[in-house]
């Protein structure tokens, strides 16, 4: 579907391969991956982001981190397991897909031995590598069934846009929010999608607008403060953001700055999706005000790169994530279908 | 008042001296100019910039583009004069500002000769220096005003929004949206402001927050994409800009972005004004849809300094202002008191 896009992560012949997401735009580096300790520092410094693909990153690091034990006894081996998957889980403590990938693992890893389904740490080894492959086939399947459901948003001739990137790179697949957009792209549907380049740290305009043109998408790019004005010239149809996490009641947390396009679209009348798999929804979080928002640094909102834009020692407010209210959502895309208020009801289906 | 601050434009012991903004906040230079050329280039390369501050540069900047013709005959310098003139309104046409001060100084020379009220060249030349002096102060004193009006908006602990600069650097005097600021500082009204950085040409990062900042007025620096969601926590409680042209109406153009932010002041229920003289109000302009909005480089959008943000041959949008319509507006704060809605009967009377 997008076969001129790098791949975020992908596994070809037992080897792990990370796209460098931090050296993007500019250059297009595919590292692989020897040791777990690779995977580690390259969670830790972004070089892969966003939930999902952190979590296949995370299902294929920790079988690279077990090789160095095939000769372990399964019981050793288990134990090593566990400290490797714990070791793993602290390069980027709240991505909540990174624990859920590597708990499976070990999970999987430690009935198979319980069941007697292996004979030593070499079949387990190739058994693992197959649940990580497993995990990463099933991220690829909600991204495009999200896709499947959420197309027939996109019209021909509309203006449909995005803030931050819930797209490939986030995913091993077609993306949360892009993925409508690959799929109606795949059906030649024509339309425009713009991009909001997402202060501080650009997703946007280095990674949003970047995977869509490499897609042949038609995609523009503006800053963040355009969005209203396109919408008041008429020229935005449809918005369409990923989540980081969803509320019981239907609250969302994405990227600071979501909450100020869902109320530019809601005074604008244009329609507001979020899309996402089920396993975004976080049903112990009974509303949006329940959700922790992560205070960043400074230098982030105070220099670009190397270029300092701000006066030294200004006092700065760096917050990662804002909180969308429900009732300025217009639908969940999911890999279900997508779901209409009320939220809460829909939600507790969704997850069952 | 904030004596620490840099002029944006000074005269001093008959020379000019621009502040060059271009190198703020990293480096203070005051420039001095010595001949017409030089004042155009620092209007054309935006070391002076925001209108009434444009205007005041290039009213001492046709005195310094004079000063080579003192041995001509008074009818002659007049007709140099206007060549001058016209040469120096090229720097930057769309601000009105400039053509305006222009205008004033020539017509001021020509009625000084026609009412035989100099003698020579030289005496003229002294007339006009005093007259752009004039024109100095008189925007001073609109600032001043602006802000003895509108200060008593900012109560105690609040936290007022501003976007862009529409401040001291922009103007000769204390800013236009930053005029009430600096009265209720000086008054030790507690209060912080939040400045929006302002993309993509960071008006808010570089000027703003660099002015308030030395003056001692307690400022925090924000993306533009941050202030929604701390209208959700209560943080904000006033949004006062600026603006560049007011339509009859009451619609206002200003710094792109202003759109969004009065819609996220709406939702959020908080009073959103607009600071501004008298000479900024367009009657002849009926409503915001008739102003022209001037459409930037796209490279502003994809690199900042030389750090390039974005993917190659990326399409762009890059809007430099947008229209925010009158019924999202609270007030307007003008030299001659706060003005509340209906707006059209109150522009018309601002203007008579």
């Amino acid at each position: 579907m997008h076969h001129e896009l790098p791949h975020a992560v992908s596994w070809q012949s037992n080897e792990l391969y990370l796209l460098d997401q931090t050296q993007l735009p500019q250059t297009t580096t595919i590292e692989k991956m020897v040791t777990g300790d690779d995977v580690w520092q390259a969670i830790y410094q972004l070089k892969v982001r966003g939930a999902p693909a952190i979590g296949v990153a995370a299902a294929y690091g920790i079988c690279l981190a077990m090789k160095p034990f095939l000769n372990l006894a399964l019981a050793e081996f288990l134990n090593e397991l566990q400290r490797q998957s714990d070791y793993l889980d602290s390069s980027r403590p709240t991505a909540v897909n990174l624990k859920w990938a590597l708990d499976r693992m070990v999970r999987f890893a430690q009935q198979a031995v319980e069941k007697s389904a292996v004979q030593n740490a070499q079949n387990l080894y190739d058994l693992m590598v197959r649940q990580a492959q497993q995990i990463h086939q099933e991220d690829q399947q909600l991204c495009t069934l999200i896709g499947e459901y959420g197309h027939s948003l996109i019209q021909p001739g509309m203006g449909v846009l995005t803030h931050c990137n819930a797209g490939s790179l986030a995913t091993t697949g077609i993306g949360t929010a892009t993925a409508p957009m690959y799929i109606a792209h795949e059906k030649d549907i024509p339309f425009r999608v713009y991009a909001d380049e997402t202060r501080p740290l650009l997703q946007g305009s280095r990674l949003t607008s970047w995977e869509l043109q490499q897609s042949g998408i038609d995609v523009t790019l503006i800053t963040d403060n355009m969005a209203a004005s396109l919408m008041s010239q008429g020229l935005i149809d449809l918005v369409i953001v990923g989540s980081d996490r969803v509320a019981a009641n239907g609250d969302i947390a994405n990227k600071i700055g979501t909450l100020s396009v869902a109320i530019n679209a809601q005074f604008f009348g244009i329609p507001f999706y979020v899309a996402f798999p089920s396993t975004t929804v976080d049903l112990n979080t009974a509303e949006g005000k329940d959700i922790v928002i992560e205070e960043r640094e400074a230098h982030e909102v105070t220099q670009v790169g190397s270029q300092i834009t701000a006066p030294t020692n200004i006092p700065v407010r760096n917050p990662a994530f804002d909180v969308t209210p429900a009732h300025l959502i217009t639908g969940f895309i999911t890999e279900k279908g997508i779901l209409k208020p009320p939220f809460n009801q829909a939600l507790l289906q969704l997850c069952q």
